[in-house]
């Protein structure tokens, strides 16, 4: 077979016989792929030779090609450059060495080097192209340029590109793009628009090389073949927790003026480990071939995720790190920097299928090994009735239960795919992975390798072999599509601009470092399991308790007065709350609360939906104290916050629940529906002589409570129970419990948080009753109990 | 100190100088302690040798003391039996030999035998007690009879003490049962009815020996005084699971004529297991040492028991047991017992602290091993950065993180409370618990001795020792009360009901058995792990796809029809309304579904609220099709079943949650309401065309669907959407969609299932459109689809 065209014969000769042949002839064309930073390491490195694999794996097939280096260097001197890389282009083991030898050659004679730097240049390269195309008679199939330069020489070649290198009708343009895409969503989404200007969506690959790593890549795959095994396993009632995982054993030494703008949230956890999350955590596509499919459900998956806080992270920096930054970026002795060169993160998806389970992302430098990998651990949901001694070696149920995508190095140090003996067989495809050969003494975090199903590739291929060939192939579910990109800066710049000031802890690096980066899960959080030792905090578990609760008892307005600071002060109302609860329902079978909305009950709510577990809510009565008159799903709407912090953490029956019709008739409070009567029909009959056993009220800085406002017409005194009022605050129209109602309650509880409400406070301490000057002033309780909530800064100032 | 009445002159000379001393003299009296059985099994082994503990552990104290041995034998030989169990008793290894000696005489002259067999008996027994109080110029504290005896024994007993032997005025009486205490519900009812009739309850002290174990006695007081740690610990949110767990070596020989009649559930499970998870699952009181609350709180803990049903459990028994069964109750060859000998059940608790965690019970005879304990394993909520080369020995946070409650035997061989090192370090009373000594190579579960803080009792003392003690101090919370005992055969006899025919799973017994009883929990079911080799059922995780059911395709009324078994059919039609779901949310962004009630829908409603992790209810809105006029919260209400089975497995916002007005100012479907009206006009608001995506209907035997039956002069024709109706069966009243609203909808679903719909599927599938004879022959969507599912008995008979 010397002669190339004989592939080519050959694959017509064979074409003939087979059915859609002909479309595939039909066609055949031209591909011209030029890469610009042809003489950059990572061409030098990886691109070339990434190119020659997909001569390699196409030549022959339906297309020509012509590879173009380019690069700003002028021809003579780039061209030498960008022979050296080529020279050192290695061929596959599993070829022939002399076969390879020969593809090689023709491989160099089809690349080129060229000088691109004005846009005449790409003139003539376009012009170049066509007139290969038209001696070569064919047409030409497309054009690829693959951006290997740094991120502000993008949009120049962008506009030249689309000015004067577009190929011809017919033929598809790929832009390929290498990371970083922005440095926020702000940063991202302006660098998205300009490219956006130039090239279609469909025409930009955006290189995430995790997503070429044979590990990752087979992930949807893996999950696909073994849909069976897995549908039943793949989420939260058997999956425990979620690891994905980047360690280094490197620093940042050489490299620190990127890295100091980046650090290891934006170099590593916003890309490659959210992607690889996504291919864990999305909706299975019946079709996991269909680009857009795949796209689709991970665009829905970002969907899912919870926001990140402050508590969902911790960061550390390894301790030489500073002096590194000081001196490659000539900073002055006192300079210490605040970029993290290791970040945990802890992540939840929102969906039915993965409520409740931790994802951890986490990336480190200078840590004691080198190693990636995902790792899927199922609940123990085993238990062997036996002693140990007796069970099953390697596929006892009570032994651990994974599933481990190993992207690459550590103890394995290839990549595989690894399942657990007590879970399945899996099925992988038999002409690229084989099982893992058994290596004695070879344990993969913390079990004999003997305890998995362990599978490897065949052929350990390079990620950017494998991106280049889905770029040509334009599978585009490989690559970053626009909203993918900025959704994923959406779910991460909130916490990095939280994190922007906050000081990481210094570990030594290597084995030093030792449980000092440990992590634990707490309540949502994410937090080291080592306290610092100067730090005084409580241990674990050690919630505090009422007796702990550094509070000032005093007297407002001649009731109790319960100060503290914030924290302890929604512990003890909510503890408060509790105690009132289990009173009301021991002695009456029925508890009914009535609720403020507002910001300050929302960490009130939180308390109450996650730490107070024998509050008796089957028998609670939840009642609204006031409404905005929006529908209920307004997010104005006072029921709409009830619902997201209290409602849907707790189980309260639909029954108890009364929410205010503020929306009846598809109108909002119009005083002909009667909503305020309504629900006060409602209280009459199922609140004994309505009087609440809690009623939890708010003060406005203008004096207002509930929504009774300064001057109200109505609601202030009088017979109604339940009234319409105005706010000076948008929305105007509101619905409230009138004083004489609120008085009527058990209970008042007043909560009044932050600086703001300084003033009056002051103010209301020294007023006597007037209600229609200040409508706080007239809660009184006639046979009940008024007991104030006010944090330090509200009382204090 | 030779003289005994040394010891009471100290006591009272000490008084003098003490506060409140004076009461306690005052209340000095005489106790008599009577051991019904005095010379039976339990009373040679452990009762005498408690009760001289007792008299060890209060003698100078407060109160002098009788002990009568009784039984039916005449005086002579009862006592000389009853002596040989005096004889025999022993000192405790911490007192001086000599001085228990002396304490050992005493008692030995303060104990007497009587026959106790007529009522005259009692009555000399009572008038004895009256003349030696008398003698010791005291007056009398109380009496203790210690019920000894087989249950038939009980009542002719109970009515010779309540009517010849009770105490005078002032002085308590103390009644002591062992059990069985009943055989399930209806007998423990009829027994505790008797024994009522003679007793109050507070005279009645029913002895689950567990509850004296050091180990056990200590649950309580471990949590209560480690509350601060244990607070955030000791809930859903960070205990993954919770095992009890009592495991025998021996087998039932020798016993079989008992064993026969209760097997492991009612002899292990239903007492000391339970008495058990209530400690371990119980809200803590305040105050632990208060008997009322302890009590209290543990009958609530039976009310959020989650109902067992056959899925929670899996039975064996060990080969050798149906020919000692046909050996001891000579039995014919052919007999097999199905009396099981092993049982782990699955028990979940239904508060906000317990949720979702798993409670294994589990006992067995002829196991492996013998050993006791509970295990509460906490969730590994820890994430070690470093290799576990470098994690910090027995205290890093990833290691297990478990509190042991070791009952007795297993390796450790005696009582102790075990907590890992990277919880807590525990409190525990200093007097009488001290650390455990490291024994090297000794594991506990799996985990070196030395991972844990190990805490075991200074002294080990018996079960029935402490019990006694319990029971002359009055400590009622170390007892089963009668709503106690009730509440437990509440919580199994059912399970016990619907096991009663189940064959147990055969296993070898011994090291032999070995994985053979491992179970499995599998979606709030128990299992074996191990299927039985005979057995062709799906392993673990394949749950079944649409391509696997074997559903028969087919036409019925000229619309598709679905026919499968009722498992089948249920998954295929939550299928079939998922995709509508997905369908119509992608297109419109809602999904409109108007469900049903009665029963068959519940499998579905479970089957969406369990398996269906993709579906959209966020976007869904819930209507019903029809209503009772029942308040929401009546369990006859459709609502009320769509409310436990589906709502509050799922998320769906309370806006898109639309009930059936039928409960309007205090009254149920009064017209001037307009209830349905008011339905109606919600159903225009929010439905484009009032053409709901989905209608789910049923068909009953006379062929009325919705609450539409046949006759209805409303709802079968006419321009209205919603409608009351009259129904055969009650509650009458009826809420309903109308046939014309129905027709309009864009997919109807029928689901009729069991064999008792097989006349009306047959006929229906006859008849023309006559919706007056039978209104399901009236549905026929106007340019929707309809669908049929039937499974095989409703449609094949």
């Amino acid at each position: 077979m010397k002669h190339p065209g004989l592939w080519k014969m050959l694959t017509v000769a064979m074409c003939v016989a087979l059915v859609g042949c002909l479309q595939a002839q039909e066609l055949r064309g031209h591909v011209s792929i030029v890469l610009l930073g042809a003489t950059g390491d990572l061409a030098k490195k990886y691109l070339w030779q990434g190119l020659f694999q997909l001569y390699l794996d196409e030549v022959g097939k339906d297309h020509s090609f012509s590879f173009h280096g380019a690069a700003l260097t002028a021809p003579e001197q780039g061209w030498k450059l960008m022979a050296k890389a080529l020279e050192s282009l290695s061929c596959p083991s599993d070829m022939a060495p002399s076969h390879c030898a020969e593809l090689k050659d023709q491989f160099l004679r089809l690349s080129q080097y060229r000088q691109l730097k004005t846009a005449e240049d790409y003139r003539t390269l376009s012009k170049d192209i066509e007139a290969q195309v038209k001696q070569e008679d064919l047409r030409e199939a497309g054009r690829i340029f693959y951006f290997s330069v740094p991120p502000f020489a993008y949009v120049d070649i962008a506009r030249n590109i689309n000015s004067s290198c577009r190929p011809g009708p017919g033929a598809w343009l790929r832009v390929v793009f290498e990371k970083p895409f922005g440095h926020d969503h702000l940063s991202a989404q302006q660098l998205a628009t300009e490219l956006g200007s130039f090239f279609q969506e469909e025409e930009m690959y955006r290189v995430d090389h995790y997503l070429g790593k044979q590990a990752v890549a087979q992930i949807l795959p893996f999950r696909d073949q073994n849909r069976k095994a897995l549908d039943g396993l793949w989420n939260r009632h058997h999956v425990e927790r979620v690891e994905i995982i980047m360690k280094e054993t490197v620093d940042a030494e050489g490299r620190i003026s990127f890295y100091e703008e980046y650090g290891v949230i934006r170099d590593v956890l916003q890309n490659h480990l959210t992607e690889i999350l996504m291919l864990v955590a999305m909706e299975l596509p019946l079709n996991v071939s269909s680009s857009a499919a795949v796209l689709q459900h991970k665009l829905e998956a970002f969907r899912g995720l919870r926001g990140l806080n402050k508590g969902s992270a911790v960061v550390g920096q390894y301790q030489a790190y500073s002096a590194q930054a000081r001196r490659e970026l000539q900073k002055p002795e006192g300079f210490h920097s605040l970029t993290p060169t290791f970040a945990g993160v802890l992540v939840h998806v929102d969906s039915l299928r993965w409520e409740g389970v931790p994802f951890t992302l986490m990336s480190g430098k200078a840590l004691d090994e080198r190693v990636g990998y995902v790792r899927v651990l199922f609940k123990n949901q085993a238990f062997c009735i036996q002693h140990e001694r007796h069970w099953a070696p390697e596929q006892s149920p009570c032994l651990p239960r994974q599933i481990i995508f190993h992207i690459g190095h550590g103890e394995l140090s290839h990549p595989a795919i690894l399942v657990s003996r007590n879970l399945f067989r899996p099925s992988l495809p038999a002409h690229s992975w084989a099982e893992v050969q058994e290596r004695p003494g070879l344990r993969v975090l913390g079990r004999p390798l003997s305890d998995f199903y362990a599978y490897s590739p065949l052929r350990e291929r390079d990620a950017y072999s494998i991106l280049l060939s889905h770029i040509f192939h334009g599978r585009k579910e490989s690559f970053i599509t626009t909203e993918n990109l900025l959704a994923s800066w959406d779910f991460w710049t909130p916490l990095l601009d939280s994190l922007a000031h906050e000081v990481p802890r210094l570990y030594p690096g290597g084995a030093d470092t030792g449980c000092l980066l440990d992590l634990e899960l707490n309540g949502g959080h994410l937090s080291f399991s080592q306290q610092q030792p100067e730090q005084l905090v409580p241990g674990p578990g050690s919630a505090p308790k009422p007796s702990d609760f550094q509070v000032l008892r005093a007297r407002y307005r001649e009731s109790p007065l319960i100060s503290a600071w914030p924290e302890e002060l929604i512990s003890r109302l909510a503890s408060d709350i509790e105690a009132s609860a289990l009173q009301a329902v021991q002695h009456f079978g029925k508890f009914h609360l009535a609720l403020s909305g507002g910001s300050s009950p929302i960490a009130l709510f939180q308390q109450l939906a996650m730490g107070h577990y024998s509050f008796p809510w089957a028998h609670t009565h939840l009642w609204l104290v006031d409404e905005r008159c929006v529908p209920l799903s307004d997010p104005d709407s006072n029921f709409q916050g009830l619902q997201a912090h209290l409602l849907q953490h707790i189980r309260l029956p639909y029954y108890n629940i009364h929410p205010m019709p503020v929306h009846l008739h598809q109108r909002l409070c119009a005083e002909e529906d009667q909503g305020a009567q309504t629900y006060a029909g409602e209280i009459s009959a199922l609140v004994a002589n309505s009087s609440f056993d809690l009623v939890l009220l708010g003060m406005g800085t203008d004096g207002h409570t509930a929504s009774l406002f300064p001057q109200s017409p109505t609601g202030l005194d009088g017979e109604q129970l339940v009234v319409l009022t105005q706010s000076p605050f948008r929305p105007h129209q509101r619905m409230s419990l009138s004083l004489p109602l609120i008085n009527r309650a058990k209970k008042v509880a007043v909560l009044v948080m932050g600086r703001t409400k300084r003033d009056i406070t002051m103010l209301v301490s020294r007023v006597g009753q007037e209600p229609r000057k200040w409508p706080i002033s007239g809660v009184l309780p006639s046979s009940g109990q008024l007991v104030w909530y006010m944090d330090y800064e509200a009382f204090l100032g």
